[in-house]
Parts: structure tokens; sequence; C-alpha cells
């Protein structure tokens, strides 16, 4: 049976669910797959980083992190310089990137994900900005590498919406899409409707988790967009920048909207859209007020979804409830096991 | 290039509409997946059969069945007894069954099923009779003559259900799932909602084809309960009849009931359910009364909705919308097109 060394950069709750999933599913792993994965480097952002060739203890990793200490008393090799170098030296298969990025570069995330490939693993990553940025170069590198750049949690975290169109939706034109994006706002808008105001909404998002310190690239409307140019680059093969997606955030919505929408049964959501128009793609973000009857309606909390119009299904809706950092890392455990196995 | 000859048993309105849709899709077929297609073949219930290893022009084909005439003029062979006998006969490498079936033995399908593996085709069907009576059997067989066995239209027409277990949704472990499966109830109900009783309901789907002449297999629940045990015998491995199931259909709704639920912000739902219990299952089929927060509060018409409840993703949905006999050939073509690529 094969063992595959694997490697993390970026080693917060994303990275730490992922080496906890990895563990609970190594009797699956084992008997439906033919293989085993062991825990080679971590790279942390602020915690130092760590390499074993022979397999680190990711109970010590997780317990040093969360007491603030350095992961560098269980390397048993000399702290590489920076995350590139500590990729290169790292004895993995499989690299795990999940680092803070820059949404509009990509980087540094494209640069780890191609230093993997160059050093012959499988990049994989639950990052937007590579895949929007460097989708094109990162895969044609990974095809002349025998290997595969995957990203399944990018968009609507561990649900399957790449691995789909790769898979079960063989010869399907994709006319266009829509849906909701992004649970930050999702869930403002809801904490509206129950009669904060934008701030103490921002406010509550704050305090559980869901909403960022600068929360303007999800109140702005940016990370839906960067979503609508992930799709729209990888399931349409129409490159789009987010500059390129007609974009309106939520500070625009008050409380009178709202209510006005409650008053006629309709809830605002900030609503992406995506249409083919020959080779090009009209892409829009921007709030709008939807009826009961619209699949968007009852999109609540951090739940997401999207609706894709195909020639051959004409609505095929894909809905994520309930999402945490275990599903995300579950997306970067489905990559990985596609990638091994050629799927 | 490969060219796959293919042949059809049941040349109904999905069977003309895959005709159809192989037609239209040969160009993607090509580009895509390196292999053309041939109808060699098709039998239907009272138009006869037709032959023809050089190809059947389809167009013909339809035209003949359309305006009453027996497909028999368009054949190059003698007619074959029966369908069993026509699929031998057939020389082809993929079977499309499509006929009536009985939904407590799954025959004759099941037996077309079989002959075709047993005449070396890959054996697709939308019924999901055999799926519930005949999935293990027929599975095995594909395995040792190393065919496959495919049904993805038997359950929410093409929506992508087995396929997205079988490729994108590894290692997990499915612990339930409930969703509206059944499009005819769904309509009658809202119908109900719009006014009309129970009866006027029944006639008006009856009139747009949606109801069928003997409503009873739709309101009684049994189609619901046979598409529960399908996706539990598949999906979750555990082995389930329709007499297992414990089924409620809508007979027993009224126009009171469906008045108190609407205002009460409620709607009346048909509601599949099924959840694992150590090595068995609880599954369920019964009227509902659904809040406007649950996903299933919109599913209006004809569409249907799936959620899945996992280990490692806690709610993933699946909604169709609109489907038509279009919908159900393009699951007929994708389990095609699976077959010949070994996905």
């Amino acid at each position: 049976m094969r063992t595959i060394p694997v490697c993390l950069v970026g080693f917060g709750n994303v990275g730490k669910a992922l080496v906890r999933l990895l563990e609970k599913k190594q009797p699956v792993l084992i008997s439906q797959f033919g293989f085993s994965t062991v825990v080679t480097g971590i790279a942390t952002g602020s915690h130092g980083m760590a390499i074993d060739a022979g397999g680190i203890d990711i109970h010590k990793a997780i317990a040093l992190v969360e007491s603030g200490k350095s992961l560098s008393s269980i390397s048993n090799k000399i702290t590489p310089a920076n995350n590139l170098a500590f990729i290169r030296e790292c004895p993995a298969e499989v690299l795990f990137e999940n680092t803070p990025v820059n949404h509009h570069t990509g980087q540094p995330a494209a640069d780890h994900l191609k230093t993997a490939l160059d050093a012959g693993m499988h990049a994989i990553t639950a990052n937007k900005g590579p895949v929007v940025h460097a989708y094109q170069e990162l895969t044609a590198l990974a095809e002349k590498k025998k290997l595969r750049f995957l990203f399944e949690s990018a968009v609507m975290d561990g649900a399957p919406i790449f691995s789909l169109f790769r898979g079960p939706l063989p010869a399907v034109e994709l006319k266009g899409f829509h849906g909701i994006l992004n649970s930050c706002t999702n869930l403002l808008l809801e904490l509206m409707e129950q009669g904060k105001t934008f701030e103490e909404a921002i406010a509550y998002g704050q305090s559980v988790g869901i909403t960022e310190t600068d929360p303007s690239a999800d109140i702005d409307g940016w990370d839906a967009a960067i979503k609508v140019c992930a799709l729209s680059t990888v399931l349409m093969g129409i490159p789009l920048t987010p500059d390129e997606v007609e974009r309106t955030g939520i500070r625009g919505i008050t409380a009178q909207m709202i209510e006005d929408g409650l008053k006629n049964g309709e809830r605002w959501k900030l609503v992406c859209s995506a249409q083919r128009q020959g080779n090009s793609i009209i892409a829009k973000v921007s709030p709008q007020r939807v009826a009961a009857t619209s699949p968007l309606y009852n999109i609540n909390g951090t739940s997401s979804f999207v609706q894709f119009e195909m020639d051959t299904l004409p609505g095929l809706g894909i809905l994520e409830s309930n999402p945490g950092p275990e599903t995300t890392a579950y997306g970067l455990l489905a990559d990985m096991i596609n990638a091994v196995r050629g799927a």
C-alpha cells in the first residue's frame, strides 16, 4: 500500500480541520482508495514551520500553534527561509495551500502552487485568488508535469462544483448561472431583517467570526465577484477578472429597504449572475429583492446556492447548508483523492 | 475514431428525445470524447422494431412512429420475436432501456438489461424498477462482463445524483437525505393551493401529461417510495424495498388543510426521507407542512429537490427545475459517455 506524504502551507482553521479530517479518514482512504497519507510538512504564518519526512504528530502541531508556540521544536530540519523554500524542501507529493491571499493578484498563493508543481507535487488550494489570476498558467504547468491543480473549496467550500463539471456533466453547454455565493453578506442582510442596523449586523458578524475586521471585500461585493470570475473562467472557459464584473455591494441597503421588501414578501439578497453572450460573459453582483418563489429566497445564514443553466439541464441548483472549516477541509480532501486517483 | 453502435428498447418521448440529443451532440462527442454514435436498433411498444447495422435514419423512425406506422419498413433484418430477441440480434455496444415497467418486480426492464449485458452491451435505463429490484445482480453481472449498468435518470431525471456519489464525493459517509422526489404530487398540491379540488387538480395534471390515467402510483406515494429505495440501495448500500418505506400518499389532503397551511405561511409537500440507523434505514414518504425557511418550500411545479446529509458536508442540496423528456434523455447520454470513457 502506498503512503502519500502531504504538506500544508497555511495552518489556520481550515488547515487544522484538514489534518484532523485526514486522520479520521485514513481507514476509508486505505479501504476504498488503496493509500494512506502522512503529514510531512506544515508552514504557518506566525508559528514557524516543521518538516519531518517520518511524519509530523498533528496533535502536537495543533497544540503548539494553539498555545502560541513555534513548530520548530518538532521539526527535524533547519527551518527554511520562507514558504517557497519550505515547499521545495518538503518531501511531499501533495501541497495544500491555504494562506491569506491578495485577491487582486492571487499572490502569494499562485507562487506557492507553482513552486509545488515545479517540485513535483499536486497543488491544491481553497483560495480563489490563484484560480482567477493564474488558472491557465497553473493548469498548463500541472498538465505538463502530469500533476493536478485543484481548488474545489474555492467556491462554496466543499460543495462539489468544479468536480461536478469535470465528471457527472459531460457534454453540457453552460449558458449561465446565478446564485448567492457570499456567506457574509447573506448573514448580514438576514440580521438586518431581524432589526439590526447595518453597523450592528457587522459587529455581530465580527463577533461570530463570519465578518472580517475590514469587511469591505465582502460588503462591497469583491468576494462574490471573484467567485463569479472563478466559475466563469473554469466552467465556461471565458477568463474574467473582478473588474469586469458589474458590481454593487450592500452598503446602500437601508433598514427601510429591508422592511419594504419584507412587506412585499421579498428578501434582499446579494445575487451573483453570469450569462454567456457569444464569446463573452455578462457578469453581475448586485443586491436584489427576491420573491418566495425563487430558490434564492430561503438561502439563510451562511448557506450558499448556485443554479446552473445548461442546454441539456435548464436548471440545476446546488445548495450548501451550514458550511464551516470542516466543509472546506473536505473539498481539499476530495481534491487530493481525485488527484491521486486521476479523477 | 470509434463509432459506437447503440440501440433503444422503448421509443416514447424519452427515447425520441434521446435520439435527437445524440444527433445534436455528435460534434461534442467527437471533439471531447473521441467517438461518435450510430443508432442501429429501435424497438417500440406498438410500432414494431427496426435493426440496421449501417445506421437507422432517426428522422424517418420518428416520423413513422408519430404517424402510427411500423418501423419494419426501415429495418433490414426480419423482425425479432420479442424485445429479448431484438436485444440479442442488435449489433450494438449500448442498450438504452426505457419501456413501461412493473414497479413491484422491475420487469421487463430488468430482463432487458440483463440480456444486454449478456450480449456484451452497456446497459442504461431511466427506469427505477430494475435499480430497486435488481441492482446487485445487474451490477455484479456488469462488473463480470467489464461493462456498466447505469441509471442516472431513474431519480430526478438527468440531474446528477448517482454520478455525484461515484465521482465528486469520495470518502463521504451518507447519513441520510430528504427531499421532494415526485413531480406529479408536487404539481397537484400546488394546483390545490390555487383553489382546485383534488379531482380538478388530477384532471388538469392528466390534461398536461404529468398525471397518469391511473394516478395511484404517484398520489399513493409509491413512485416516491421507489425513488427513496433506489437512493438508499445505491448510495447508502442498504437495499430497501418499497414495502419497507413508511408511506402515506396525498389522498387525505383536503382543501381545508391546504388553506390552513397557507394561513400559517406553510405549504403541504410530499416529503421523502431516509435516515441511517446502524445497519438499517428508517425511510418515509408522507405529506408534511413545510415552512418558508425550508429549501423544500419553493420547490414548485414539477421541480424536485434532495438534500443529502453527510459526515463531511452537513447539507448538500440538489435542485432540478423544469425537467422534461430532454433532461431525462441527457441523463441517458451522460451515462453512455461515462460508460464508454469508464468514469
